[in-house]
């Protein structure tokens, strides 16, 4: 056995994530590395922490990257605030409530399925129902922004929902953080989990996570302790949190905070509120385009992500072969369906850095060349 | 709030983890993020496979890099291993078997502790005992090479052991994976993890673990659900198994896997054998020095980790201060004792790209200028 270094090569990133990484970003994260508790670090532990209260918008305290990927950050979210017996109000409308179903069962809870139609935002109706259907409901679960379809839902109607119906609410932000408005702490949610490598655009691997004061205090009151070690909030609080103090949980993965820290910072430069509208605006421009392609969008206008664009499969085009020609010939990633939406679908990404006017023009030229 | 970019400073990393990273694997990480499901990432992910069978000396199918710290993969082990109601032996001669212990519980296992001095080895005639006490204990846990302590255990006779009573062996391995002899098919481990950035010297956030095919089976044949969705082996095996087609699970990531990557590549040009070699010769050439300095080690000669020397604080040395100013004035990390040996010894860590007379010489030339 003799295996070489490996020289990956350069391509577009403009599926459902990871995106584009910028070399601002990358030059960050080949940084020498230093202890997880030199206090260089613990300061730059500290800043990361307020650049995430900033894209969050929230002052929450519980605010902190996991350092796994956005998958564990649900799992953290799950683990912590579902005990054994708990029943929480799943609305699912693509992949990824599916897996939030998964969680709750995982961890003792009874889920109760809302379910909506793929490519449709969640009926705030059909939760209202099931609240009054479930008054012994304790959290409400849904995705902002779902990976899978790219449509999204209104957070703030959902939330303000269950809480009306004295439940915490769990938002899955993976897909819209940094790309279209999310406000936490005007929007009142209680435990929301992101990922690193969408529209923040740094490297896969960190999970972005924030928590209000009232979910803190029902993790504080568990009867139970949390069935993850790793991911017990009030272990991992001890590093993360508290003044100057770090108490040792687990090795911080010490360059890819540089990275996510990197990330963060061109976020507040640019302004969160640009950010936004950028996305929104390449969203139109790549829009126009596809539309002349003949190309047609899967979900309803008014529930668009403006970040994952997931249109038609035209009739005739083989998916794979079209999907490798261009990652092939034109070093250009888009996405495949997932689930029901296999072989039907392409997820379109213009997240973080890849929303920009070069990658849209490259990814109409290459398709128009390719379909 | 501005916040400006992170600019850590070059430290000497000669603690318990992480350990100097080197250019080669900083270099790596930096290089262009490609999607998690790229076929050339793919072929990359393979190749980790490969090496990570190579430096683990095993064959086992089932060899990858949990997306996460050390401690997850360690909670990889016990989640997908222990049932609700198995009764484990985990033996504990430091921090970690405390960890593994937490672990057990949370699983829903009964933990079975046999107590070793902290700085001793794990004795094989304690755990004989404990076995011939519970017959009806299924698993037997324990720390090969104590990250807290510096003492190395006799693995190969715990597990013999352990499978004598017909138990599973799962061994902790972060701190000697590439720094001292580890033979997981000779000694017939069951379940292994270890940590990116102690002798592998990677950046921390990856766990390599590896499964024999009876531990393989023992999670296959579970009558209840693995409790973390995102360390469920029958789901992660979708992804880094199988025949070239791969299940989307969650997002690798990415570039942390590009530095793993280079690092086993560095290993394998060394040769495993030489690796261990060269750690243990820095080992006696830093203990020569440290004992002309009158410093001397915790842990009795035949235990002692040749990656990792834990050695007394010498008396009337204000532990903390000294720290900060090898910290501060010679850019040299060495670590502080953990729990009950906070305050009274220090770790001193050659590990991986560490391990090198340069280091030595500029450990010994602080000390003596501090001490």
């Amino acid at each position: 056995m003799s295996i070489g270094s490996f020289h990956p090569p350069r391509r577009m990133l403009m599926g459902p994530g990871p995106s584009d990484v910028s070399e601002r970003v990358l030059a960050a994260m080949a940084r020498p590395t230093v202890g997880h508790l030199d206090p260089t670090f613990i300061t730059m532990m500290d800043e990361v922490k307020s650049l995430l209260q900033y894209v969050f918008q929230t002052r929450n305290e519980l605010t902190f990257a996991v350092s796994a990927p956005g998958s564990a950050g649900m799992e953290c979210c799950f683990a912590n605030l579902v005990e054994p017996g708990d029943k929480v109000i799943v609305c699912q409308n693509g992949v990824f409530g599916g897996r939030m179903k998964e969680n709750v069962e995982r961890c003792g809870g009874v889920a109760v399925m809302v379910q909506d139609d793929w490519g449709c935002a969640v009926d705030a109706q059909k939760l209202e129902e099931a609240l009054l259907q479930h008054p012994d409901a304790v959290l409400v679960a849904f995705v902002h922004a779902e990976t899978s379809t790219g449509a999204q839902s209104d957070a703030k109607t959902l939330v303000e929902l269950a809480h009306q119906h004295d439940c915490l609410a769990i938002v899955d932000a993976v897909t819209s953080l940094a790309g279209t408005p999310l406000k936490v702490d005007e929007w009142q949610i209680d435990a929301i989990y992101s990922g690193s490598q969408k529209c923040l655009s740094a490297s896969p691997g960190l999970s972005p996570v924030s928590f209000s004061p009232r979910a803190a205090e029902k993790i504080g009151n568990r009867q139970t302790k949390v069935q993850s070690w790793f991911l017990d909030l009030n272990l991992v609080m001890g590093y993360w949190g508290g003044e100057g103090k770090r108490a040792y949980h687990h090795t911080a993965p010490v360059n890819c905070l540089y990275g996510l820290h990197e990330s963060l910072v061109m976020v507040q430069e640019e302004g969160l509120e640009n950010a936004w509208a950028r996305h929104d605006k390449n969203h139109r421009t790549l829009r126009k385009g596809l539309e002349q392609l003949g190309i047609s969008f899967l979900v309803a206008e008014q529930d668009r992500l403006p970040q994952l664009n997931t249109v038609f499969i035209p009739e005739g085009v083989d998916d794979a072969a079209v999907r490798t020609q261009l990652l092939n010939e034109y070093n250009l990633e888009i996405g495949a369906g997932l689930g029901a939406l296999a072989g039907k679908v392409w997820r379109i990404g213009l997240m973080g850095h890849a929303s920009k006017q070069s990658n849209i023009d490259h990814c109409l030229s290459s398709l128009r060349a390719v379909v």
